[in-house]
């Protein structure tokens, strides 16, 4: 593939007193695929690479939400509020049914998305994702580098790697090619009150139930695509088969060698596997 | 896709005292992928479905292992003498390095193979296998499918259905479309000789050690692709989970509302992604 650049001007559009920032590209025909990001992450924060290949076929929307990047307004403390402005968003741009791909955090929106708008999306990508009241495996140094706020450019590489990568050198190798590539794009950085909130919603989100049954997970009879890496130390690979097993349509892919970050790892195999999955039949 | 048919005549080869038949087919050029069938199963239980998509691509070789099918000789009661046996077979076609895909036990041969010749296999897939020593969950009426002998034509289907689908009628039917198109091929059965011998080997491999690390697929450094459906009554999925978290290098594929089958379920989805596994770099 030769080199694809994310279009680097946003879109703006005004609903729900909040100015969203996007940017829609791609094929102009087809069901619109919008992406969920990360904890702190905007809509530069997607890997290109991965990005490039969907785009080839299908019209691509990467936004920001309410609060975050070049969006107006205050990040929400809890994931249904983010879930209900990303609503107001797709409503705004006249969308009727989308697909969608939630990352990390953007998982967990993406999840209370469906369940809150049942018939706006028709399919469902969850990457390095996982249930409300999911498992947990705090690790201080994992909270410390999500956390991080200031320090210098090595600092962010290597919280990047820890948070993001395996241990392994082909792991980290190919996450400072992903942190380069997006690095090249970044103009917006997140506020701290993304980050305040943000941790919050998290926060509330994960707290643990050991006796959770996830029946709410039957109410999402979407097909759904998993993906996570094989040792995710963020939000543990555990929660990828929990989904699976309790959603009734969940496919689960799960990545070799690489953790969180799986899907910027391996960009083009991972977009590969969401080409099939959206396109299948 | 246009129909596919498994091209019907047999090919012989004699080596180590074993006349084996095989049907080589497919594209002529590019490395083989070999293909070992699963319990009680000949070279005519593949779903042609499956395998037309794969030899759009590629070399094809279905094969009897000894004393299977239309192949001479006893069956070993060790998936050790089996994998000896495919290796037999394989160094007799003047084949240096193939790609190999096992189903259940013809998982347990593909492993052992890896371990016993690592520079004859290129890829691995393993399709609802386990490693030894995995998961069991012992259920009487899942034993007595696996081995009963005669019965009428809606016993063997209901037992199939059984062993191979989930319970809901999406997946029975799309198994009644499966053991269709399988029936139709098929001519020769397997002796009882089989069945005893396999059943022994079986026995061996699943023995379970509860304090059992999995060491030993540290050494199966090649790439692997391991898939199940989300629920395998006969080779519960966990042991999926097992192989892909112990060996070096593997991606896991589960798919959903299905079991042990799971690739005759979603044959031409199954194939895809086995053909962008191969495919990789």
């Amino acid at each position: 593939m030769s080199k694809f650049t994310i279009p680097t001007e946003s879109s703006y559009i005004e609903a729900g007193g909040i100015r969203f920032a996007y940017r829609k590209f791609g094929q102009e025909t087809g069901i619109p695929l919008v992406f969920f990001i990360h904890f702190r992450g905007t809509m530069e924060n997607w890997d290109p690479n991965m990005i490039g290949v969907l785009a080839e076929s299908r019209p691509i929307i990467l936004f920001d939400n309410a609060g975050v990047g070049e969006s107006s307004g205050e990040t929400p403390t809890t994931v249904a509020e983010m879930a209900k402005d990303a609503a107001t968003f797709i409503k705004a741009l006249g969308l009727e049914r989308v697909d969608i791909l939630g990352f990390s955090i953007g998982g967990f929106v993406a999840q209370e998305l469906v369940l809150q708008q049942p018939n706006m999306v028709r399919r469902i990508v969850l990457a390095g994702t996982g249930p409300q009241s999911g498992v947990n495996d705090p690790r201080k140094d994992v909270y410390e580098a999500m956390t991080q706020v200031g320090g210098d450019e090595n600092d962010a590489l290597e919280n990047f790697l820890l948070l993001f990568y395996g241990p392994t050198e082909t792991s980290r190798t190919a996450g400072i090619s992903s942190y380069k590539r997006i690095l090249s794009q970044k103009k917006v950085e997140s506020s701290p009150q993304v980050l305040d909130a943000q941790l919050q919603a998290i926060s509330q989100w994960t707290e643990r139930d050991p006796e959770q049954k996830y029946d709410w997970l039957q109410k999402i009879t979407q097909a759904v695509l998993v993906t996570n890496g094989v040792k995710d130390v963020m939000v543990p690979t555990e929660n990828s088969y929990i989904l699976t097993e309790n959603l009734p349509n969940a496919q689960l892919i799960i990545y070799p060698d690489s953790g969180h970050g799986h899907l910027f790892q391996y960009p083009e195999q991972f977009a590969g596997h969401v080409k099939l999955f959206l396109d299948s039949k």
